[in-house]
């Protein structure tokens, strides 16, 4: 793809990218254009304070080409290069093919750093979702931990967060992100994790999963408070039906798929969450992807086995916590420019890339306009 | 299928089903020819005492008339007919073709009572598999509640157990054997259970999984205590490999498969087990079948999240505690000739019903050779 076909061109002054096994999250800080003409205001105590925005895209692992593309152009179209910093790994050669120098940073401390930046200085970050109903939860600052996160990559990490730089992954499950498109690409033939959704959205799960009912000829087994609809046995009628693959809908397939997963994984968290008495439980990364099908589905598992005392909440920027964090708690101890963000200087995040919201399932390769752009301004000491 | 090709015939005098999702069990107890004329010894309190064994047999429930046929087969050849009971649903016309009167038990109340009755009857019957060693454990019955009870069954059931009829269904997951078959057969295009165990026994899941090594550079992530090894994502490998189901091998896929849900049951029976402080964790039902890699996996999955703390057990028994349950635990109050095993007069159970392992591979509809015969005797008050 030549990178001159990406929406829009961007002045890029700092980066950090998040390389999972599937998707690359790169955050960029873009300087406004009203800055000074080097692109940044002199303040105070001879720190320079850049005024922009924060800025999101993520890319498929398997065509890092495109995100060094894009990189490379936004970076060489413009004289603002600092010093980025990323959570890389060796065997991608970012560096010689960019002529930049990439520091590492601890993955999980990444994905908390970047959390407790988003719930600390971005108004209206988290929610809940149950029955259909998003309501925004405030935050208070002071009553914010100890809480379970929950990062759904190609695999899940349970990470308890008592502070600042003060957690520990407590546990995980293999059945994440990777299974679901993993699973899905062999069984329906979908070719991104996109089709694989939107398939879902159409799909009935009932005709796949053997639900209690099944079993029961049509009633609950109330005794034990199984409803008549909860599913027994995921896949369970597969067994039966005698039918093969492609005797199903590829929906249903991908409906029965999603739920599985969602509601192993909302289970899993719960009795990590009660093992510590953790009430909060917020879920991130890019499996969620703010559809509605899979956080009613994690709510539900974890309002139903913790019986309401539980609460699952999402983030808004839930695919960037990694790249966020990165990017928010560098410090470069090498140079005297230090990269900084001002987080009290974090306004509201109100304004979007672009308003072409068909963007995202257009452009497979490179969604940079997956998380909404936050405004801030870095201080460069 | 001919009830006559039954590999043996049997005389029938009591018997309990259990009618599962996926298979139907069959717990019967067949007195011994060397019983006085009526099949009964008289003896002090005009008890009537029936020597004879408990056998097991299981049939798949889509084919329940095999089942019928085998039960009709065996009682009408003998006229030792008494009560049978069993767990069993309206759905099925149990009542109408064989023309006898089932009682219906509780599931898991029945559940319960098998794994009592087997835990403090017969030798050797629990045991830990780990690093290819089985060791059979003695169980003291006075240190023997409570215990977290895993029924894997199409779902699976997580039972807390605290005494001979005390106990509560505290959790329970999707993913149970119906997920392994169903999703199996999809993927593999597998007839039956067996044949997916069989193939799973000669894959290798490194093909689909995706390991943590596969992310970090083929490095461990040592620093929160994960090894190369571990599986991050399952199935994660098929999102990127650029490969159609066709391409991969149906072992691999099998293995995989079963890998991630024997891991995901050790992992929610002992996150359960640590909730409520319990040490001990047997794991029944159909799933297991006594195959190595499957409870490999399960003890793995134990020691590994409890630290070494909790311990995975299996029961020679598995397949049959609900059944077993409903013959043990059977009390009718509407005919004096009540049933009651004689728990104490049970025997070691070292008699097969057949020397001929090969059978449970060859005939799929009626494995009646599943379980180890138990010698023991019925009282007849």
């Amino acid at each position: 793809m030549d990178p001159k076909d990406y929406c829009f061109s961007t002045q890029i002054s700092h980066l950090a990218l998040d390389i999972g096994g599937t998707l690359i999250k790169l955050v960029y800080f873009s300087p406004n254009g009203d800055n000074s003409q080097d692109g940044s205001i002199v303040v105070g105590n001879g720190c320079s304070v850049v005024k922009g925005r924060l800025c999101f895209a993520k890319f498929e692992t398997r065509k890092i080409d495109d995100c060094l593309d894009f990189i490379r152009f936004n970076i060489l179209q413009h004289s603002g290069v600092q010093h980025p910093n990323g959570t890389t790994r060796d065997k991608f050669p970012v560096k010689e093919k960019l002529g930049i120098v990439f520091d590492k940073e601890d993955e999980m401390h990444s994905l908390v750093s970047g959390v407790n930046f988003l719930l600390k200085t971005v108004p209206r970050e988290a929610f809940t979702y149950l029955d259909g109903q998003k309501e925004f939860v405030q935050i208070d600052h002071n009553d914010l931990y100890p809480y379970l996160l929950v990062n759904i990559g190609s695999g899940v990490s349970m990470i308890k967060v008592d502070g600042d730089g003060k957690y520990e992954r407590i546990s995980g499950t293999s059945l994440g992100g990777g299974t679901f498109l993993g699973l899905g690409k062999l069984l329906t033939k979908c070719k991104s994790f996109d089709e694989l959704l939107e398939l879902s959205h159409q799909g009935n799960n009932r005709v796949i999963d053997m639900l209690v009912g099944d079993i029961y000829g049509g009633t609950d087994y109330s005794k034990i408070g199984l409803s008549s609809t909860a599913i027994a046995s995921s896949f369970g009628k597969a067994i039966s039906d005698g039918k093969e693959l492609e005797d199903y809908q590829p929906e249903d397939v991908a409906r029965s798929l999603l739920r599985m997963i969602s509601n192993n994984i909302g289970q899993i968290a719960y009795l990590n969450a009660l093992r510590f008495g953790l009430k909060r439980i917020f879920f991130g990364g890019f499996f969620i992807r703010g559809l509605e099908y899979t956080m009613d589905t994690i709510s539900v598992a974890v309002h139903f086995w913790s019986r309401g005392e539980a609460k699952a909440m999402f983030l808004r920027h839930e695919g960037f916590l990694g790249a966020l964090g990165a990017f928010t708690s560098y410090k470069d101890q090498s140079h005297s420019n230090d990269l900084k963000p001002h987080h009290q200087a974090v306004q509201r995040a109100v304004l979007k890339c672009s308003g072409d919201d068909s963007f995202r399932h257009t452009l497979v390769a490179a969604n940079i306009n997956d998380g909404e752009a936050i405004e801030c301004s870095i201080n460069l000491v």
